[in-house]
């Protein structure tokens, strides 16, 4: 079989750094060109280290992207909406990672990106990119717009429940403890090493613009509401996000542990991690760096009916780009785990 | 003016060791004796590295301690019970920072501890260590009992909300962020640098002791409800407390703010930190290494009535050996910063 | 093909853990046993975690192995000396991880080991395991002794100029920077996470046992001396070794990549990194976790015949368990790169 | 007495921080303006987070700049040369934070810094700034010009043997691993946390300016020579120096301990770290954070002439501003330890 031709505009970022390691091991994949205006002409090894002696590819202009099978957008935020339709002309299935096609109406667009979308008649062309709820729409997908990586962790944490209409809908209440990368790779003041080492920075208590996502897609006809939170940690890698939810009636963990099961018991990437001793009894991001995994676990308090939802997953991969490739193995009907059998490090 | 003598009972731990950095400087001190029963005969600088050139003390035993005008108790949750007679009679004034003599009552000890305490008639005789809350009835005080760290932070942050009546009783959600000498000087697995290193680990999704010292503090009368979760973070010293409350009413941001200064104004080691820009526009607990303060910020969500109080201390110090010291102070008629005037460290 | 069945004696250790990591997508091996004394019976997921939903063997006790193709040794030091002819009865092949069979002669042993060895007559049996140095020898060894950590890093970094006759035997001095992973699993006091955390300790500024691998493997006739220092700093895994030498002869540092590139041209593990600009000029070990690479880089200095040569490696990887891998690959003329693919992550 | 009056120019970096951090609780000044360009009119506790509630001063600009006793100048290097006329017109007595006036001879700088000196008629008014090689010269002079971090921990490491011509002059290798408070507070590609976190960098293997320093206060009449490289880590603050040096003479620890008691052992921040056992067997630059102390530990290579000489300090006290107060004292006949009495802490 003839190998996919794929290309990655906006290829210099973190994202983009991963999509590469990630494609340049994909048995079915050919890496056509990546662009990046700032780097133009070097070798991407220069910008991603990791990839010495792994590739030859240069940096093109964004300009200068031929046609392809699949285009990956990496752009900043706001960039892929103002010319999607000159990718539209350049390949016939696009994977957005920014934020720009993620939600499906123009009012949740304007409550928490504070404007008007630009192109609101295509934001439904777009499926959104989480495949442990989308599968069946991604394989007939042609686009595709990745998750926030803070509403993949805290959806994948919640989406049981939530499908299942067993929570209180309006008590909910998720704090997630993020990394530097999340940030992406321009230098600034917050990031200064001297000012961002040892932080725990309260970054967003509230009108964080995953919360976007997490309504759209948890309110199976009803109105859910997250209060959330994140704070900044000393971790370059990695979310944890841990989710306080009010149950509607008395469930024993068993029963939790029941509906996890049948819900994620197939999925490749998500594991129930909740164990009765050692040190990792529960999600850990640092385990998962590099790895497309979500780890989930539980506790439910003695004293009330509410249950602690903790998941982990790294940024990058299953909050960005191995979230992605997923996607696009699916959109291709590749085995689901290609080029993302990674299984992490430890000890790290 | 004659010096106050104190000794310290357990003085070989973190607590012991901040506490003699501390009482070294202090102009009406005379450190009389430290016990430590693993250290008996060693210098104590040889266990506190930093007090290396600052003190030829050594370790006594337990059983050796004379009389003292003060006694600092720092040992093991547990072990102040079974002995407290015998402390009772070397010194007028006892300090304890244990767990044992928290609670004012054996029903909430029996609760959180799940056991009997064993001396439940004695309880009230201890003050609750937290001088924001206590500190007319610490000026008459013999005993003392310090606070719990992550109580310390959360009691703090919530305080003028709760004395005012303002919170909804049953929805608050409260998430700590804490570094790894809360559990102590005691090596473990858990503590194993390649295990804890970089690790977000959730170790008491639920059911920590310290909501029991919440719910004393802040009932006022009603009975108040905390839910509760703390996640180990990559950090030695350090609190953060993100609290999720729920208001009654609407209030603007400008009425929190004259809410927290009314109860705060005159506070030492109280700041409101809540800035407009900046990499430190909310309490940061680095900052606060070796320091006293407890920085308290908040932040109203513009789509609900909740509001997000962030407190940041040093377990160490405000959450142990400098909130001891201050109690101490006030005890004693001392200028209430006294000894405590270290501003902490930028970077850092 | 047949598959290759290899065990593992005392495999719950970190580069036990990492053997498995690598040999589970081995396609040419089965792994047939892992034993651990004190998880005997526990899942090894649960001993390492990232291998959760990778593989459901169990830890057998070391008497339960059964015969098999390889043997591969993570027992501690000393271990596999006093049952070296019970593991030769089980496999025609073995990989020794630990340190009792790097050495050549007894006289080596007990300079730097402080007694003699139990049995001197079989060090030659053993291959040192450093396939850039040994690749030919391991074709036919059944045999293999794999190369400590530092020293691993250390004689990468020199082989060119010693093998080639260029330095002044008496005069290099070695600085090595290591994580705490190299002190394996056991927790201890040294490891505990608030005296670990932040630490820059000077563990062995003279002594180590490496050097002894170094002056054997680079002396070539003569006698090398190796002034060596190592250093832990607040890092899981890698080491940086810092070596400076001083050169017989005026060379240019365009010299230097020519000798450089002579030797390691066509190794698929060493890569030459210095660049002339960019954050990552040289070898940088966080770039390598889990990655079997040893990057090395070199700068001459201007004011003297001082080189200072510069190489990073994963302690775990190519210190220990890739590099085992790497050799058991060479041993069944597999290709050497077979499952140390993983190419690192960035940023990290 | 009346206070001494001081002005910082250039009080926004973070040597400006620390001096205001430890003026303000100097019992004999009085702060009278700081100075910066980029942050004129704010509270100096915006960009210096640690003097919240501790200072009600505003930055001025250096033109508005008034006479006083003594002016700290904590420019860019660089800065101090063009308008030192300026300076001294403003105040008698100027202590100068940057390399300008570091070295005696425009020869030595010009070897270092590439390029002339504008003013070298008055390098040797400038009394090299640490105070325990300089103390009597310090007690009678105007002008004091603050010592490199580096050259101040490498300095102070070996100036008992170098002062009693004990080493070899040609052979000393020094490798200091630094935090990145080192490189100031402007952010910058190499200071973006996810490149800064964790890594292990070389970012000066050869050519570090510092070593100028070494060769002139370490000289004695001869020419010694340095080695030098420096390697950043994963810190904020903090120097460790490991310094290997030759003895002409077979000596033993012993002797060693007898020289370093006699030129060091009145030092009010000098203390030697040697310990049999423990943690902190050697200097430990986490320790020192804060303080003025140098810290300094050595060990003997059995089967060589080498001496390990290891020392620590804070780049930004004993490395900066503590030493610049240090000298302040002693210029004003103050007790020298005024102000710089924080022990630092533990743990951390």
């Amino acid at each position: 079989m003839s190998k996919i031709k794929i290309s990655i505009a906006g290829g210099s970022g973190y994202a983009g750094g991963e999509l590469l390691r990630l494609l340049l091991f994909h048995p079915n994949v050919e890496i056509q060109q990546v662009s990046s205006e700032r780097h133009f002409g070097k070798f991407v090894y220069k910008i991603h280290p990791n990839l010495r002696k792994q590739s030859t590819l240069k940096f093109c202009s964004l300009s200068d992207l031929d046609d392809c099978d699949v285009l990956f957008l990496c752009l900043p935020h706001g960039a892929s909406i103002s010319n999607i339709n000159v990718y539209k002309n350049k390949a016939k299935k696009i994977i957005d990672l920014s934020a720009d096609f993620r939600l499906d109406s123009n009012e949740a667009y304007k409550k928490w990106y504070k404007k008007d979308h630009a192109l609101p008649q295509i934001l439904t062309d777009f499926i959104y990119g989480i495949p442990e709820l989308r599968r069946e729409e991604m394989k007939e997908a042609s686009f595709v717009s990745s998750a926030g990586c803070n509403a993949t962790a805290t959806i994948l944490a919640l989406y049981p429940l939530y499908k299942n209409k067993l929570v209180q809908l309006d008590k909910t209440v998720v704090e997630v403890k993020v990394g530097s990368s999340e940030g992406g790779n321009k230098n600034s003041e917050a990031s200064h090493h001297p000012v961002r080492s040892g932080c725990v920075r309260s970054f967003a208590p509230t009108g964080h613009r995953h919360v976007a996502e997490m309504e759209q897609e948890l309110s199976f006809g009803e109105e859910a509401r997250f209060h959330f939170s994140a704070t900044s940690i000393d971790m370059v890698r990695g979310v944890l996000a841990t989710c306080h939810v009010f149950l509607k009636d008395n469930l024993t963990e068993k029963d939790i542990w029941k509906i996890y099961r049948r819900e994620y018991g197939n999925e490749p990437f998500i594991r129930i991690v909740k164990e009765r001793d050692g040190n990792y009894r529960y999600p850990e991001p640092k385990l998962l760096a590099g790895t497309n995994y979500c780890d989930i676990g539980f506790e439910l308090d003695r004293y009330s009916n509410r249950l602690v939802v903790i998941s982990a997953i790294d940024n990058l991969m299953k909050g960005a780009a191995g979230q992605a490739v997923q996607a696009f193995n699916i959109m291709h009907g590749f085995e689901e785990t290609t080029t993302l059998t990674f299984p992490g490090l430890h000890p790290v």
